[in-house]
C-alpha cells in the first residue's frame, strides 16, 4: 500500500514543490507515495467564494470559517489520520512521525491568517501539530516538513544503509558529531578514536558524545532523556543527578 | 536595508519554491528581502566534484567535507549570522527568528545524509539550528521554514493590523482559540462572551483560554511560562503552584 497525502491548502501551487525534487521527489515518481491537493476555496458557499471572516470578538486578521472547511475536509476523509497544521498544535516529533509513516498517509489542513474556527476541532476528529515554537505564513510550509520527514521513512527511500535508527531523537538524544575525510583540514584532525578501528571504543566515545552534545545544546531533551531512565528500570544506566543540570 | 538571504545547498531549485508564492513571495517581488543560491557542489575541488565521503570510525551514510563546505561559506561571509540547518542544533524559537528578522539577513547551511563533519563547526562561527525534534531529507526544508518565519516579520509584509504580538509564542502561550460566523454551525454556537461587545471580558477570557490551552497542549511551554513569572517579580501574576501539573 501506497503512502497517500492529500492537503488541503489555499495554495496548492505550492506543492509538490520542493517534495518534487531529490529523496522526496524520487520516491514520489517511484509510486512509493502519493500526493494530492484539493484548493479549500472550492468549497466556498457565497458568489465571493469566501473561506474567511472576521475574528469574533475584535482584534487583527481573517480566521478561516469552520462550515468551508469542514465541507473540504468531508469531501477527502476515507480514514486515514487528520491533521491541522497551527501554532496552537502539539509539538510533532520523530516519534509521531514514525507511526504516521507506518500508516497509510495522511490529510493535511494548510491554516492561513489567524487559524481556523475553533469548532472545526469540536466537530472533526482532527490532530492539530505544530513543527515548532515559531510562526509562520501558513500551514503549507508545516506540510512540506510533516510529509518531508515521513516519505523519508517508507519503505525503499532511504535504502537499506540507512535506516535512522542512530539518527538524532530516535534514541531521545541528539546524534553524535560525525568527520570524514580529508584527516587534516586547517590543522584539525579527526578524532584519534575514530581512526582506531576498535569498535568498542568508537560506540563508547559516540555514546559519549551524544549525551554531551544534548546536554549543551538541548537541555530539554536531556531533562527528558534522565527522567525516562528513572522511569524504566531496565535502562542500562542509573541516575546520575550530577549530570542533571 | 533589505534582508538578504542566502542559501548554501546541493539542491539550489528547491528555492525559492513555496517561498515564491503568497506572502513570502509577493514581499520577494516588491524587494523587501532578497534570496540567492549557492550551490555548495561548485566548491568541490576533485574531478568527481565530491562533496562528501564515508563516516570516520564507520557507519551508514555519507558526511558532507569540511573543507569544500567552508570554502562554499567563504565565498559568501560577510557579517551576516552563518546558520546551520541541521537535528544536531539548538531548537528554533520566535525569540530567534525576531532578532534574525531585525538583522541584515542571514547565511544558512543545508544539510544532507548524515551531516556536516564536525570540524566546519569549530573552524567557523557558524549557529546549528534545528526547526523541530524530527528529521527531515535535508536542510532545505529548514531554510524554508526559517525564511518563511522571518519573512512575514519584515516591514510591510503582513501589513500594520497584524503585527504578530497577539500570536502563539509571543508571549510564551499558545494564541487564544479564534472563531468567526456563521454564527451557528452545526448546531455550535460562537460563545457568547465574544459576541458582548465588553471588551475587557473578551480580553479576560482569551486569556484564560491561552494558558488553558497552554497547559493542554503544550505542557512543557507552560512550564517555562510559570518559571519564568517566578523569576520575574514584575509579573502581573502570583504563581499558583497547582497549575504546575
Amino acid at each position: 500500500m501506497t503512502f497517500a497525502a492529500t492537503v488541503l491548502t489555499l495554495y496548492p501551487e505550492m506543492f509538490p514543490g520542493p517534495l518534487g525534487v531529490s529523496l522526496a521527489g524520487r520516491a514520489l515518481r517511484e509510486e512509493r507515495w502519493s500526493l494530492d491537493t484539493v484548493q479549500i476555496r472550492d468549497f466556498a458557499t457565497d458568489k465571493h467564494r469566501s473561506v474567511d471572516d472576521t475574528p469574533a470578538g475584535g482584534g487583527a486578521g481573517m480566521v478561516l470559517r469552520a462550515d468551508v472547511l469542514a465541507a473540504a475536509l468531508d469531501s477527502v476523509t476515507d480514514g486515514r489520520p487528520v491533521l491541522a497544521m497551527t501554532p496552537r498544535g502539539k509539538a510533532l516529533t520523530q516519534e509521531r512521525v514514525r507511526q504516521l509513516a507506518d500508516g497509510p498517509g495522511a490529510i493535511i489542513l494548510c491554516g492561513r491568517f489567524e487559524g481556523f474556527d475553533e469548532r472545526l476541532f469540536e466537530a472533526r476528529d482532527i490532530e492539530p501539530v505544530a513543527i515548532g515554537d515559531y510562526v509562520l505564513s501558513g500551514g503549507e510550509m508545516g506540510a512540506l516538513v510533516l510529509l518531508d520527514a515521513c516519505v523519508r521513512l517508507l519503505p525503499g527511500v532511504m535504502g537499506a544503509a540507512s535506516s535512522g535508527i542512530e539518527e538524532s531523537f530516535e534514541s531521545g538524544l541528539l546524534e553524535y558529531p560525525q568527520y570524514t575525510r580529508p584527516y587534516e583540514w586547517e590543522g584539525r584532525v579527526i578524532p584519534e578514536v575514530l581512526r582506531s578501528g576498535d569498535h568498542a571504543r568508537i560506540a563508547a566515545w559516540r555514546k559519549a558524545r551524544s549525551e554531551s552534545d544534548t546536554r549543551l545544546w538541548r537541555p530539554d531533551l536531556w531533562e527528558r532523556h534522565v527522567d525516562a531512565r528513572v522511569q524504566s528500570p531496565s535502562g542500562a544506566h542509573k541516575q546520575d543527578e550530577g549530570q542533571k543540570k
